[in-house]
């Protein structure tokens, strides 16, 4: 297998990362203030809520890919660890939407710096032990999970009503 | 690169679809034929259309795959090219379930057939022209892209009324 064989496997892993996320990013964009303050469904959450979600578990993957600090760790707290409504305080939608912004601009940057090799290497949330017995735990796998959990919520999204 | 990284990438990509497909099983095996019926949210796709449409769509794989022919080519008309209530004849509830068990064994069968090399192959639907030019339109897309698909409608599924 060449070499040029090896990185058509992670470009094929982040141009569907990629894909999602614009897709994803395009209804965003679309939704004003008062959309993103109603449930998705009646009784479900908000689209606001799934729009900090994203951001949060989005962030998270900065520190399990092993590339550094979170730029929003208090949105897990907020995201990811407590259901919608439950918290006290909430940033607003400008400050969601510039964290969005943000943050893929940095992983924009982060995630095509890593070699092949790199992405085979262990994610952050198993042990080295663990990883020589497993190397499919490994960066790659947390990129394709991160990239369903964003069509999984697009899906819901496009629940909403028109 | 070792022999054994370049399978990784595969494992990777292969427990990434399994993953999806075994959490989707598991909620469509437990609705009833009733919840089934019942659209996922109100003035929408019924669940039992979303079955369908992921029979039709996971089915298509095998021919852009280039494995052979689909084994319910039928479904195609019903479950993606009309939209839900659109057909004049629905198969039973009791076809669907079986033609999504029949479905997942032959995919299970031929999936880890193809090799590293074999997934970096073109999918059916490009030319040979525009594959030399564009490598990553290959088979390994293909089953990126069916992934997130069945995480997207996983994720509709998740909103039904419990």
């Amino acid at each position: 297998m060449t070499a040029t064989a090896e990185s058509l496997f992670v470009t094929v892993a982040l141009k569907s990362w990629d894909v999602w996320l614009t897709r994803l990013d395009k209804i965003l964009d679309a939704l004003t203030d008062e959309q993103l303050e109603s449930p998705v469904v009646p009784g479900r959450n908000r689209a606001f809520y799934i729009y900090g979600h994203l951001i949060a578990v989005n962030d998270s993957m900065i520190p399990q890919l092993r590339l550094g600090d979170p730029l929003f760790p208090e949105f897990a707290e907020t995201f990811i660890k407590q259901p919608d409504r439950a918290a006290t305080i909430y940033p607003t939608t400008i400050q969601l939407r510039q964290s969005w912004k943000d943050l893929n601009r940095q992983l924009s940057e982060l995630l095509p710096q890593l070699s092949p090799t790199a992405w085979l290497e262990r994610h952050a949330t198993v042990s080295e032990e663990d990883f020589a017995k497993e190397p499919h735990r490994n960066r790659l796998a947390v990129l394709l999970s991160r990239t369903s959990h964003l069509s999984y919520h697009l899906g819901q999204l496009q629940l909403r009503e028109k």
